[in-house]
Parts: C-alpha cells; sequence; structure tokens
C-alpha cells in the first residue's frame, strides 16, 4: 500500500530526507515537502560569500532547485507553511502563502526538519528596519538591498564564525566594520587563548574588534531605521546591523503538538533519526539535537554537513534501508580573510563543565616542511584528558592548509584515541604538504612528553 | 654506570634516537654516532625540490647541523663508516675516511639506522658516468654539478613519485625529459585506473612517459659517459640519466654480523625498535621493516616521516621511557606540478596477494563548495572488504587541497573503520573547504551503497 510522507522545511535536511526515500521506495512512497520559503536545498553557509561577492549568483547557491525535485517525483510545494499539527489525527495543517488558503494534509509518516531560526537578543530596537539576520537566502537578499543603498558603517554583534564571515564580506564591500562580541575574544568556539590569534587577524583586516561587550539595544531614527548599536561599551553608529548571535532549533509546531524536547529546545531522535515517543515521526537537521561522542551529552550544532547526514540516514530507514547518524565531535572550520580557523570536540570549558581532568599543549609549527615554497605558521593546541591521555579535542589556527588538518583529530575522536596512539599515526608526508612530523603529531608528541613528565 | 651507544648512521632515524636517548640520560649515556657521508640529519624528500630551485640552497634541507647534534652533547663522527661488528666482543669497526685510520669501538647498545640503498637494476652500463641516484645530498650535489655543463636531455629510469619528482626538477632547469617505467602507469603505488590521470599530468608539462617499458642497458658514449637509455621500445638518448627505481635497505653491516632478515632484506625488529633475538642492538629507519596494519604483514617502506617516528621510539626506549612504533598503513602523497597524488593502504593487486576479497568505488568531487572560488576536482577510490564493509585502501588524485584528505582514511584504516562508520565521520565543513560531504564522505557512502545493492 502507498504511503504517504510529509516533510516539514525543504532545504538540507528535508530534502535529503525525501530524496532518498523516495529514490528507495519510488512509487510506494508518496513524498510531499512544504516550504514556507521561497527557496530550497539551498547552501546557508555560503550567504556570506554571495554577500561578500566571492560567489557572483544566488543561484549558486542551490544544490537543487525545486522543479528538479519535482523531475525525481517529489510532490514540493513553495510558500507553503505547516502552521499546525494533529498527531492524533494525523494531518498537518497547511498554510499556502501563495493562494492565502490553508487545508488539511494527512500522513503516515512526518518529518520535521524545520531547521533553526537566529536568536535575537531580547533588546530594544532589535525588530528594527536595518536589523538583519543571515540564516536564509531571503535574509541574504535583504542585506543585499541595503548594501544598494550605500551604507558606510555596519555592525556586527556576535564574535562566532558567521559574525565574522559577515564582517570579513561588509569589509570587502567597502564598508566599516565594527564586530561587538560578549565573549573574551571572538570565536568563542575556541578558547580565548587561540581566539586571540582571529582577534588580531580581524584587526589586521581593518574591522574594530569590541569584546566583552553587553549589547543594550539598537538605537534607531526618527524614520524608525536602525542607526547605532547600544552598549555597555558606548553607542556605535551603523547604517546597518547585523546579527550574529547564533540560533536556536525552530521547533514551535513540534511543541505546540506537545512533543518535548532536550535541553537545548531541540527534537530527540534515536539513532536512525525518529523522534522519540511519537511514532511515526521522524527529525533531521538544525531542528534536532545531537549526542556529542566525547561527553556523552546531547547538544545543538546547526551544520549543513550534520543536516545532510542526519537527513540521508533518515530517508534511507524510512525506505526500508538502514542507517545511523551516531553523534558528532563538534568539528569546524572557518575562514577569516586568509586565517584558517578549526576546532574539534571539547574546549577547556566544556571539559569543565563535564568533568574532565584535563592538561593542554599548544605548538606552533608550519604547513609544508620549513624550506618549502609557502610554508606558513599554524598553531594546534590539544586538551588531552590527564591519567588515560585520551584526546578531548583540539584547535587550529594559521594560514592556508590548517584548517583541515582538524580532520585528523575529528577521527581520532571518534575512535577514542590516546594521544601516544596518535603520534605513531601514519600521515601523509611530502615537503609541499608536510614538515616530517605533520603539527598534529608535533602537538601529540608534545602531549606525550607532558603526561610522562606528571 | 655510564653505557655507550654506537649510532651508526646519522641521519633522520639515527640522531632522532641518538638525541632523544640523551635528553633522556644525559651524562649517564655516552652516545656517538657515526655516519659515512658529509651531512647530517637531512631531508632527503626534499633533494628535488631543491634540484628543481625551488628550495634555494642545501643548507635548508638541513635539520639540525653536525655541530649543533654536538652542542647537545652527541660525539658525532662524520666520514666514519661502520665497516664490521662484532657482536660477541661488542665492538665496531670503524673505518676514519678523513684520517683513512681504522679503530675499533666498543658499545653496550647498538642502533643500526643505516638507511636505504637505490635499486641499480642490473644492466650493462649502470654504472657509467652521467647515471645518478638521488638518495643522499651528496648525490644531489653531483645532479647538480652534472647540470651546469647544460646537459639538454634528461631521461629517468622509474615512474614512482621520487622519479616523478625528478622528472619535474628537470623540466624546470629547461630540459627535454623522458620518464621510462616498467609499469603499466607511472604511480604504481596508485592502481592503474588512478595512475592513468598522473600520466595525463605529466605529459601536460611536457613529459615524454613510456610505460611498459623493460630496461636493457644504459648506452656510453666513447668517454665512457652515459648517452642513451636502452629499452626494449628503443634508445633514448640522454645527456643525464636519473635512476628512480627505488631502494632496499641498506643492511650489509648486519647481514655480514650474522643477523638475519626480513622477506624485503630489512632487520625485524619489535615494537621498541629492538632487533629481535640480537641483545643490545636496535634498529630504526630506511634499514627496517615495518608492520603494515592493514595485512598484517611486513613491509619496507623507506619515508623520513617513518624513520623519524621510529628513531624517536628507539630513543625513548634506549633513554629509559617507553615508547612504540606499531606500524605503518601506508600513506603516501605527492605532487607533480599542480596535481596531488596521495594513496593509503592496500591497493587492488595488496588485496589479491593478500587474499581480500573487495570492492572499488571511485567518485569525482570537488575540493571546495562548488560555487566557492578556487573549487577543483579530485578523484577519491576506496578499496573495501566485501561483506565487512571494512575500509582496506584509498587514494586520491586532484588539484590543490586533495591529498591531505588522504590522512582521514589514513586514521580510519588505523583504526578499522567500515564505510559504513566513515559516513558518519565528523569532518570540518565550510565553502572554502570543502562541499558539504567531504569527497572522502562522498566516497564512503557510494561505496555503502554498492555494498546494499549486493
Amino acid at each position: 500500500m502507498t504511503e504517504r510522507v510529509v516533510v516539514v522545511g525543504a532545504d538540507a535536511a528535508g530534502m535529503s530526507a525525501a530524496s532518498q526515500a523516495k529514490r528507495l521506495r519510488g512509487d510506494d512512497l508518496d513524498v510531499v515537502a512544504l516550504e514556507r520559503g521561497s527557496h530550497t536545498s539551498y547552501s546557508a553557509c555560503g550567504i556570506p560569500y554571495w554577500i561578500g561577492g566571492d560567489v557572483s549568483s544566488v543561484n549558486r547557491l542551490i544544490a537543487r532547485t525545486a522543479d528538479e525535485h519535482r523531475a525525481n517525483g517529489i510532490d514540493l510545494r513553495m510558500r507553503a507553511e505547516a502552521v499546525g499539527l494533529d498527531l492524533d489525527r494525523r494531518e498537518v495543517e497547511v498554510r499556502d502563502h501563495a493562494g492565502s488558503t490553508t487545508y488539511r494534509l494527512g500522513f503516515d509518516h512526518l518529518v520535521l526538519a524545520t531547521g533553526a531560526r537566529p536568536r535575537r537578543p531580547d533588546v530594544p530596537g532589535i525588530g528594527a528596519d536595518g536589523v538583519f539576520g543571515v540564516q536564509t537566502l531571503d535574509d541574504g537578499e535583504r542585506v543585499l538591498d541595503a548594501l544598494d543603498h550605500e551604507p558606510r558603517r555596519a555592525v556586527v554583534v556576535g564574535g562566532g564564525y558567521i559574525g565574522i564571515e559577515m564582517a570579513e564580506a561588509m569589509v570587502n564591500r567597502g564598508l566599516a566594520v565594527t564586530v561587538v562580541t560578549r565573549s573574551a575574544e571572538p570565536m568563542a568556539t575556541l578558547d580565548p587563548d587561540m581566539g586571540r590569534q582571529v582577534h588580531k587577524a580581524m584587526e589586521a583586516m581593518g574591522i574594530d574588534v569590541r569584546t566583552s561587550v553587553e549589547l543594550h539595544g539598537i538605537g534607531t531614527g526618527a524614520d524608525g531605521r536602525a542607526q547605532a548599536v547600544l552598549t555597555d561599551a558606548g553607542e556605535f553608529a551603523a547604517d546597518l546591523v547585523v546579527l550574529g548571535t547564533g540560533v536556536s532549533p525552530e521547533t514551535s509546531l513540534a511543541v505546540d503538538a506537545g512533543i518535548s524536547m532536550g535541553r537545548w529546545g531541540g527534537l530527540i531522535t534515536d539513532l536512525q533519526m525518529r523522534v522519540f515517543d511519537v511514532p511515526g515521526v521522524w527529525a533531521a537537521g538544525d531542528c534536532v539535537e545531537s549526542i556529542d561522542l566525547v561527553s556523552g551529552n546531547r547538544v545543538h550544532v546547526a551544520l549543513g554537513t550534520h543536516a545532510n547526514k542526519q537527513g540521508r540516514a533518515l530517508g534511507t530507514n524510512l525506505g526500508g534501508g538502514y542507517a545511523t547518524f551516531p553523534g558528532v565531535v563538534g568539528t569546524a572550520v572557518s575562514k577569516v580573510c586568509d586565517l584558517e580557523i578549526a576546532r574539534t570536540g571539547l574546549r577547556e570549558k566544556d571539559c569543565n563543565a563535564v568533568g574532565f581532568g584535563y592538561l593542554t599543549v599548544i605548538v606552533d609549527s608550519t604547513t609544508r616542511a620549513g624550506y618549502y615554497p609557502g610554508a606558513s605558521r599554524v598553531t594546534v593546541k590539544l586538551v588531552v584528558e590527564q591519567g588515560s591521555g585520551r584526546l578531548l579535542g583540539g584547535q587550529i589556527v594559521g594560514r592556508e592548509g590548517s584548517a583541515k588538518r582538524i580532520d585528523v583529530l575529528a577521527v581520532a575522536l571518534w575512535n577514542r584515541m590516546t594521544v601516544e596512539e596518535i603520534v605513531s599515526l601514519d600521515l601523509g608526508y611530502a615537503p609541499p604538504f608536510s614538515p616530517v612530523w605533520d603539527p598534529v603529531l608535533i602537538a601529540a608528541r608534545k602531549a606525550v612528553e607532558r603526561m610522562a613528565a606528571q
């Protein structure tokens, strides 16, 4: 018998799930996907590069168009928002924004892929014109429209990777840019000793970086438009304000239907992406919490790469196959100007929070053999469990060729390797790619020596 | 009581061991290091870049000079060759080439770090003037001297990474270059389907590549100098012949002393780098065989990175600490022009040789998000055990940003991961560094699908 799955949210997670399930089950599965916005399957991570001018057209950010999905047999409905969920009757209430109608849609399976929403600090003026999030392509279009009015000064609130990428994009557009953050250093996903290097790189680009600053509000002009960011460290004039203050799971539909959420407000699923205790309901992407495989705790990490993997696993299981999403280790990479930034696993403060005893090492090395043209500095920090020597986390900051070295540590964390084991790893060596001891191995070696000395 | 260790061979492995042991034991250990050549602690891997002009001076290849070692308390004797070994009396017979004297030196511990020697095909003319190996800095100097005579045509015998790097160096020096190899494709450390891409890149550089060619000899002129390479595919005129025909362990000293060797002619050690069954004798570097952790067999892999790690482990144990060198997984990376080449684990033919049943997948992807500037093609091949899905090997060929992705597969091999596990790995994702599915993960995903279809 043909079953129907309704997918709520047609971006990375939702459409990965829809495509995979449809591919596996074909006519046996009726797939309806609902998207309240006007774009599908796009790379939100690419928005800063589009705004900064590195990516010429929004179309390049779209991995698959609505028509392509329809050609694959998916009933994709754009500007169609799921506004209500009746779990007993197994129906979704859908608002069709194009036709301004509302209808009910029955389902056998429901996939919640509702994503995340930007966290808007609860301060006066935050909703003013001229204050922008950068979560969706529609947001990106709004920022680009604002840039057409030739603003001179941008203030970015938040020093995380989106805030920093947007700051760089604004610099590339010729604006004077200030970044205000409540953290001691920008890039608080790193420990402050590593974030310090990001701070310096931002200043070298001409960005005015204000740390340990508390936001009080957005000052507006007589026209109601934002014209300043108000903080405990004074007022920063702004023709444009960008919010890079992180995101939270968008789960209001599920909450209203009585589904319970985890500590971070996200949906909780089993390994196959089935929502616990709610038969027939699945979830994937930025609206779910994941298991942090290092600490064992649930975490909320909104990243396109997880959304895709979770969507694929979900779609495989929905399609009658078997696949799991075991969790994350907290890997993230980003780029500020020519500085590459990477992290995985736990920071010092995470270790303190979950009760790991640890030691840390920091080493400086080079991305290539020191004598090979283009060799440049890279700094590697490791966080290691005391006693066992188990790797708990790693952070890397450096020039070209630095960031993806984090993958070695990510795979090591996945396999619960100790630094003694890591020292022996057979990593690729040739002068154009690495010193004879890869920087990651030098750090592990130093950690081993530190442990032996204790 | 002070002990004496005599280290035979003062390059990467020997001096890593000497330095580490001396650091740990200080005055308690008398360290004498013997080097028959005139350089110590240098990067042999850098020789092609020095010859090609990317590295300006030989001094840049020297990690630590003889005087620096001496300042660390090591009695380093240059141009001093160990010519005999008396295991019963625990003495080394040393030939001092500088003073043309011979003397005996007693030891409590002996470290054999005698390296490897180029394999010289047993054909007529191979010893002629104008035929060069590229194993030592002295070799490199001889090639550079030859280049001063403005040769026009170079023939490289052998299509492995040293042969290819030397071919590129000769092209950079303005020579017409032919590479002759007996393999079906150059870079026989890859499967031929991947080697084919290297072949094309070499031709694009203007290198004349002759595959499946058997060497018959070196033709010499009246002056006794090489002037042609003779093969079953005809004669190739050459003002300069470079041998890139691989290396064998240099173990004649140990063989003469009655120490038995492994299948590949190398010394066999335990995990701490003690030679089996020969108390007080240790070995490290290109003269030893290592355990291939994928197949379980002993292999001979002459690479500076292993030499350094083995030397460090040896020196740690000799110094009273504890460290092991568990083995290798066969990782290697190299660069031809702007093509990056990487491999780890077993090739198809290795699987056949050791009895693994396998399937393979090949995927094309990009090094960065497709829309991000600088994204370029990368091809990933995986070799996977049938049934279990365990990764057995991987090969990567592509432009900038390709090669070091092999490290993910190397760590996966080390941990005996299956492709199903690899698919879920939390690798760094951001548009400047990777598509949302890293190329390595795309390959793993395809392997999972292939297995599910079987």
